[in-house]
């Protein structure tokens, strides 16, 4: 189908930007590419299928941007600045206007992003996207899941849980067009501005929350055979969100809920987060500590002693 | 669904290679890789859909295979040598029979050309795989569609149209397991080893046969604003294809069929194509002549002169 692609280029070929690394786009059997000889290569491949990664309601415009969004996260996990993606489009018919929409929303977030779009397939079948990633990162300084120590603080990006919420939203009335819960599931924002000032400060860890804070947190403590304390009172607890649901439920979208795309990571303990959050655009909280043992829990800090709220297992809210 | 993917990842483990280039593989949010700094990196991304690119009985091995075969054939088309991979599975369900098999297909070729499966995504949803390629190719001499010129021959590897009719055999009968024209349908080569030779020789363009021998050389005549004029009696009609329909079948299965996976190049008309089989481990014949008209045709030579046969559209036998 390279005429569709053709296409589909065509929308796209205004709205994305041309990287020197591009040697040979679009429209040969192969792109070509001259990646910087200093630098490290981090690549990540995503697909989002139909009902089972966005709900059919969702705007052409959106799973264009969300599409694009999720694999800027996993660059932004690894500390790489992206520069170049391949899409993959299956989608049952070559509508124009849908099409049109798709390419508006990803070309959005990929001109501000500086990713050039540097080739791709389009076939027809159920609506499914994938979209192949790549970014670079000074070379050895990619971040990766393993590295947390006992010590170390836990922290986070932004405001975990108001995809989950959004979602919930949406699957309730498919009209919320002005609702921030809604946006922040539909034009998730990558953080790739705070992976690359992580990776420049050497943080031990790190992991874009794709699965839910516990889950993806799970993820670090695994890699790094470690466990972690989670303070209930630091949580990050976003407004929309407490006003969205009861305590528990909110608790369970913080750290159960998934496709929020913010960071969580390892640093020393007293890092410093105001000079972070400005240098990265984004608000950052410490949310707990690295421990030696292998569990992650969920705790109330008063005059110096903690209490066990929760044992949060890692998979315990991914369901 | 990172703990089905673990569950393939195993099976591929033993069958795939760890390239030097890979620093961080599957397990984190990115693969990191580090490019040799005197090549450039050819990549490409294709989406398989079961029973639009494959019958929906075909085997979980065959799929595997021919999934990762595609992409190698567009890196052998750009010269490039296959270094890594990135696989995004989409299926119905985690059946570990199938995705054992689906593996042993994807390792053994990726084994035998090198390949590491550098991370990759899994979903549920209908059957359909994509597969990233990514490959290196010394500097400049990336092979592209645009560059022949009028004069230059015309060349084919191997014995396209088999693929072709395999299909119909398939579709005809599911039951067609030592069929030569199955394999060369579930089984193609990707002719790596002398789209390599083709890039040291610097032929002028190249490309890849996937959607048919006449469509896919117009695709160097668009890219290249020029011509060809094909010689009926030089087409390379394997035995197993001449036995296998009527004259008229044969030559539309030639010219018009897909999934070959061989590689359509021009280059200097006196070409050692000798020489270059030989290197390139692959039957080569030169089938034509580039002219500077923009239109494709299919000739009879005969005492110097030649005679149209047909006016074949870049399009013709592509439906």
């Amino acid at each position: 189908m390279t005429d569709e692609f053709e296409l589909i280029r065509r929308h796209f070929a205004a709205l994305t930007p041309t990287g020197d690394d591009v040697l040979r786009g679009p429209g040969d059997d192969c792109a070509l590419l001259r990646p910087p000889a200093d630098r490290d290569l981090a690549v990540s491949i995503d697909t989002l299928v139909e009902d089972a990664h966005f709900p059919a309601a969702t705007a052409a415009g959106d799973i264009g941007w969300k599409s694009l969004a999720c694999g800027l996260s996993d660059l932004a996990a690894a500390g790489a600045c992206p520069s170049w993606c391949l899409l993959s489009l299956t989608c049952p018919a070559a509508d124009e206007d849908w099409l049109a929409a798709f390419a508006h929303g990803f070309g959005a977030l990929a001109r501000r992003e500086g990713v050039t779009l540097a080739g791709g397939d389009m076939s027809r079948g159920g609506l499914s996207v994938t979209v192949q990633v790549a970014g670079y990162v000074e070379r050895g300084r990619g971040l990766t899941r393993a590295g947390a120590c006992p010590g170390d603080g836990v922290f986070v990006s932004g405001w975990p849980g108001r995809a989950a919420a959004g979602l919930a939203r949406c699957l309730a009335s498919a009209d919320a067009p002005d609702d921030p819960l809604a946006e922040a599931l539909n034009r998730p924002q990558p953080r790739t501005r705070l992976g690359r000032q992580l990776a420049a400060a050497g943080v031990s860890a790190c992991v874009d929350v794709s699965d839910g804070l516990a889950a993806d947190l799970g993820h670090i403590l695994t890699a790094s055979a470690v466990g972690a304390e989670l303070e209930a009172a630091a949580l990050p607890v976003a407004a929309e969100l407490a006003a969205a649901g009861s305590r528990e439920q909110v608790r369970d979208w913080l750290l159960g809920g998934g496709d929020d795309y913010e960071l969580c990571f390892t640093a020393p303990y007293d890092l410093d987060v105001d000079g972070l959050a400005e240098a990265g655009e984004v608000t950052v909280t410490r949310i707990g500590r690295i421990t030696a043992g292998g569990v992650l829990q969920l705790v109330e800090l008063e005059g110096g002693r903690s209490t066990l709220v929760d044992a949060v297992g890692y998979r315990h809210f991914s369901s």
